[in-house]
């Protein structure tokens, strides 16, 4: 099934919404999204361009979401925006609303007498609300979500299966937990003494801000003594770890495998590919970019592209891995070099 | 306890099975398998040479499987087949076979009153099972599994512990989830805003083709909008991560920490090593092999072996480790030649 | 809140519980531990020296840990120690002892008739405790714990929220598995036959001992026929592996992402910074290092410090990350050199 029905809108509709211009009727009615080649005639659809353009021409979508410069087939509906791709997020957003159920309190969960939890809130079975935890209005627990002692997570938040609050953990309003994440546990801290490591207690807390989504068995770590904060809008992939003490700014992008160690700092919006470092201590800036893998060990100036590892800027990372790809060849060439060398020197020694 | 018990089997019998040659007496027992120094002589065991050999020595197993060529001490009974390791798999499923237990609906289970669950099914205690779905015949649901609604689960599947099915989510017959994984929570797609960034509703779907088995902790997520794919037999090791929309191929194995960015496929029987990766978009072709820690930013040709990050062909990468080992050297020695070569410059111009 | 109470203790008994010397009144009292910036008169603090030297200057904490020599602002209590941080990890234990609940069966846990659980136990809401199993003395299990049949779990240990442990998993006494931590599932053992892969049995067993922690997401694997092993005091990260088959050593660091492979072996006090990984069958000596990302593919001696991946010695591969830094430029300067070579040539071809 690669055709996703919801609420209907009429091309013009859509088009006001988005702030599109609509090619062609505007009085089609369209009550899903699908993929330019399952799309129907009542299913929007988007073309980012490039490769993906050839499936435009086939096409039987109601409308198709394209850029203001993108060569349409005769009978395509274009609903044209800048970035389609954006436009489009929005669009199946209006199209098929976001499941969210009704308020519940199932009889099999199991809620702390003296915990705050709304009546607002759907709570699933299995879940477990411990002493003193809060629970703000609209959120939904789903199924095995734990929330530890005196917790505080806010309105509109949602606790997939099996996620873990962590006791004393803060959360925001619209905070999305995906299954399994990790959020408030302690920290790695241990002291290597006479009689071996030794835990450091950990005792900090965590703070996730508005809006924060942590992917599915991600972990964020508690602080040892101060405080983890993750800003608002922030969303961390499945498999991301963020270390004690860390504290990451609003609006950044973390891939898969993404991790932080411990107290480095992130500015705001700043992105980070799949399976990168940043080394603990670190100061990220505002906007600093990281190319899948880098790993940063050193502080990283706002705006940068970063690649590698160790990390440098993303312009000499490239110039380094060409310099790699001609390394054998240069080497045999200074080999021969060098005998070409000696050849002169022994010439001059003979003249 | 490094002996394992099970049913009985002549060594003739297990010759037989396996299309192995017995050497020695065809009617010894063995009931069990284990390692060559622990093994006694109802236990069968297996070398597969090399430094292995010398545990041969001192061997006192009923029967050892070993490659047609292996040297044998005299009084071991040596079972002789190409792949010992094969044959050791196929010898142990039968002489120990999987626990499976009795269909049981455990009172403490949460099922949906309209779900649709095979009488033939183990449901063990606080399982969830969400309105809408289906679970086949004989399928081995453990504690603390999650399926949700009108998820699709066929026969024989094994869920373990805390294993979480999303929405929607199709397994075909003799899927593994181990515990912890997740199959079928949201891709990781954001589109940034004048305001941050902005969920790309998930709304496609993730099948799990027959006998695919994911691993501890490990994720496969839904597509934004199309379907996310793993083929036939393949299997996932713990910690791995399978982003939206991709394809995987059948009888591929990706062990720990390995991931697939977006869009990426994966053709049959592709091995990726421990912590390789894919880039969104890629394709990689049937039977390619990735060394541990490859990462694939371009597509890689069918039967190819890859190696290193940016990946580039495996033989290529080990020059180019050769080469970097061998830099530190070049550049000292490129300083004295131009320093030779300035003499000689010197000279020409002093001549 | 940045300030943690707990119990409270002179400055005088602390500098005698810790081996310090106490400058400034021995009668104050401490009742809690802070953060520099934030302690008050009643919290104790520490300093490492460096760029934290600043903070002194403010505090109002009532004591501070510094080393011997670190100066000190007039009307700061400064308890003197060799090992400030080491000193804290102690201090902190003393005056905000860890929260251990009190004996608990609750009502909603599933306990096996015949499982052996000591009455001292604390067993939360949802816990699952299949036949065989064994619980010792003052164990914590937290909601949705899950120990399979035939475990055996030692005394004050803790399994978090969710964690997991498979059945005939040993665990010996005072062992934490964070929330989620999976511990004797299957390795990942597949032979490829003519249908494709198929699962060796898993048919060892997995022995943690005295004082392991476990991380959160992290996975231990059972052995594929002997045993995995992780020895006594050893901590392991968040979304760590150790695959089947693997033994370490005694009081082990494995950082977050750290990998290691089948059967390989570690031995004791080894460091593993994050992400770095172990080849399968590889030997790791003793209180050997390796630097995070470092990926050992051959054994590393006792004591060895390494770096880079396929990892070297630390000290050769800074050597060689300083060597492809200068690449781009000495390639460079490799063509002109060549160019000059050539002029030389052509002169003493034409002299």
């Amino acid at each position: 099934m690669t055709r996703v029905a919801g609420r209907s809108r009429t091309t013009g509709e859509l088009a006001s919404a988005l702030g599109a211009v609509c090619e062609g009727p505007d009085d089609r009615v369209i009550s899903g999204v699908a993929p330019l080649d399952t799309a129907g005639s009542e299913q929007l659809s988007f073309c980012r361009g490039g490769r993906w353009t050839r499936a435009l021409a086939g096409t039987r979508a109601g409308a198709v979401l394209v850029a203001p410069d993108l060569e349409v087939p005769d009978g395509v509906v274009a609903l044209r925006v800048r970035d389609p791709r954006y436009a489009y997020a929005i669009a199946a957003s209006l199209l098929v609303p976001l499941h969210w159920p009704k308020p519940e309190r199932h009889v099999r969960a199991e809620v702390a007498p003296d915990a705050r939890v709304a009546d607002s809130c759907t709570i699933e079975p299995f879940v477990v609300i411990r002493p003193g935890a809060q629970v703000g209005e609209g959120t939904w627990l789903q199924a095995h979500a734990y929330v530890g002692r005196n917790a505080r997570i806010g309105r509109d938040c949602r606790l997939m299966p099996g996620a873990v609050v962590m006791d004393g953990a803060v959360l925001g309003d619209r905070v999305w937990l995906h299954p399994g994440a990790v959020v408030g546990d302690d920290g790695f801290g241990h002291v290597i003494g006479p009689e071996g490591p030794i835990k450091v207690p950990q005792l900090g807390s965590v703070v996730l801000e508005d809006d924060v989504e942590v992917g599915a068995n991600a972990c964020v770590d508690r602080a040892a003594l101060n405080e983890t904060r993750i800003g608002r809008g922030t969303r961390l992939d499945n498999l991301v770890q963020v270390a004690h003490g860390v504290r990451i700014g609003a609006e950044c992008l973390l891939a898969a495998f993404a991790g932080v160690a411990g107290g480095a700092r992130l500015g705001d919006r700043v992105v980070m590919g799949g399976r990168t470092a940043v080394v603990d201590g670190i100061e990220v800036g505002d906007g600093a970019i990281f190319a899948g893998l880098a790993s940063a060990s050193r502080d990283v100036p706002p705006g940068a592209k970063i690649g590698g590892s160790p990390a440098r800027s993303y312009a000499r990372w490239l110039k380094e891995v060409a310099g790699l790809r001609a390394l054998p060849a240069a080497l045999k060439q200074l080999e021969r070099m060098e005998r070409r060398l000696e050849a002169l020197e022994d010439g001059r020694d003979g003249s």
